[in-house]
């Protein structure tokens, strides 16, 4: 019979489908259909976008010319504008506030067809390196409580651009769902005087069961309350609070393993749309470090969320992740991009 | 520039795209591509589903055969299974329950083809006639705490089936996005003795600004906070805590409202897949209703969900709902079905 499981962090309920797992050819994959259009972030058109913020490229090569690794520009199309004061008032019972904030774009490589997966570890290296440059930077303005880094690939993610790229929004509070991650993890902590995703590491490194892979410093899991069918999550194996703490001796270990699995998600799921989102301790807050853990959620975007989901916060997961990891701990075959 | 602005009963921020907005005719509305089958919902296959658990139906029919106007069947691939004890335990750090609940389909008609935007209103009152006896039943099972009443409308939805139907699944705990609204009503409630959706109710019928139709008892609106674009809202007038005491009285005025809603939003956005979901009182526990108001929430299905909205909480909307209920408020030009 299904199978309901409890969010030790968040409280959130979720229904497995243990008795009739959905396997990975039981899934409609959607085409990969972008409007054709000049590249705004292939070399070249740089002048296409606002000028960069950020780069790591040749030394002889001039900014916003041909010549970068990775380039991390504003949005062109901000969902939140950084030149503007902040301004809250209620309206009636209502309350607003101006729409303050950083959103940029990172464009991974100059490659157009080259996503993580078809990277070499050091190019993974480089691209880690801008989001964690400017997550710091951004967090230098105080008007910012939360700097979220996250990817949507393929337009049925969201993705309204096909060249590889990531991007991040400064945020003028604490989004709901980091603050309920936040306190379910605090209240864990001063509980038990633990920190709950490094218990939960110790219980999955025993069971073995959702564990996909690991390297030296960081594991890759299916989650016992995954949300999604095969969702993944990569921790670091080592208590920390922020992303942006990770080490330049962690760093590559970090873009092998999320290579690693992007490349056996798209090997074993047919190149699916997926989202990724780096969560981790906000920006500007003090004495939150100690009970949260940050993590990399990756969520392949196979099904559709439906009226249930949207009424309940409930969901409905078709894939146990004990049979998700058994398919995506096998190493990846490579696979052409 | 863009505004945030914050939910009064679950404090959740939407970031509202006030310079640009979507107009209808800018969203790319999605095909409803059915796997083609024998449909077990039109009448003469009424063996195709477990039998009937309610019916509207000529009195010379006879059970589990044509003759029916609306039909209650469990679902034959449940969600949750009624027939189980409820055991719940926990396994190191996590928490599971069995699967214990009730899901079932409401066929809403026996014409394959007809939506209850085409339906008449006494046909309409049927539906939501028979949505009301299953949720009552339900709340007598002591195991169930909340009872869902929700429509999946095209494949982008969720939908799995082409024939008009509507779903209903009954839960053994409150699930966390109910919770959370009941909590943030009941503290409004409790801060200024006043329920916060009639406080809503009185400052839209004053602003007018997001009305777009309303009746004798019922009032249809774009929410301020919407999530989505043409996101919309339909409340009693009169306070009520649960959808289940709407009068007899009420009902046609209900079904009235609701089916010109619908065929607005057919007509005004070329018809969307959407989503509806009737938002109650739990089952089973007493003293929430004054604080909380029952309503149906419907959001048409016009955009994807993309990693922002995973990792935050936060809604990124295109249409500022003044927008949409400018183009919902104008009479339903009637639309081929």
């Amino acid at each position: 019979m299904p199978e309901l499981r409890r969010d030790p962090v968040g409280g959130r309920w979720v229904i497995i489908n243990t008795d009739y797992p959905s396997l990975p050819e039981d899934f409609h994959r959607e085409d990969h259909k972008f409007r054709a259009m000049t590249c705004p972030f292939c070399p070249g058109n740089e002048h296409m976008t606002p000028p960069e913020v950020d780069v790591i490229r040749t030394k002889s090569s001039k900014p916003n010319s041909p010549g970068w690794q990775v380039r991390a520009v504003p949005n062109k199309f901000p969902a939140l504008e950084i030149e503007a004061d902040l301004d809250r008032r209620g309206i009636g019972i209502y309350d607003m506030s101006t729409g303050v904030g950083a959103h940029e774009v990172i464009a991974q490589g100059p490659d157009h067809n080259k996503e993580i997966s078809d990277l070499s570890v050091s190019e993974v290296v480089n691209i880690l390196s801008i989001y964690c440059r400017r997550a710091t930077e951004l967090a230098q303005d105080k008007r910012f409580k939360y700097v979220l880094i996250f990817k949507n690939y393929g337009p049925s993610a969201g993705a309204s651009l096909e060249h590889p790229h990531t991007q991040l929004i400064a945020l003028p509070m604490i989004p709901k769902n980091v603050a309920e991650e936040l306190k379910g993890a605090t209240s864990y902590f001063r509980f038990k005087d633990r920190c709950v995703f490094c218990d939960m590491l110790r219980q999955e490194q025993a069971e073995k069961e959702r564990v996909i892979t690991e390297n030296k410093y960081f594991i890759a899991l299916c989650p016992y309350v995954s949300r999604f069918p095969f969702e993944v999550w990569i921790l670091p194996k080592k208590h920390n609070g922020y992303f942006c703490r990770t080490s330049k001796e962690e760093l590559p270990e970090l873009a092998a393993i999320l290579k690693e699995v992007l490349l056996r998600i798209k090997s074993v799921l047919n190149d699916p749309a997926y989202n990724f989102i780096i969560h981790t301790t906000p920006a500007n807050t003090a004495d939150m470090e100690e009970g949260y853990h940050w993590h990399i959620e990756i969520m392949p975007k196979l099904t559709r969320t439906a009226g249930f989901e949207w009424g309940t916060g409930f969901y409905m997961v078709a894939t146990p992740p004990e049979v998700a990891a058994k398919y995506l701990s096998k190493p990846a075959t490579k696979v052409d991009s």
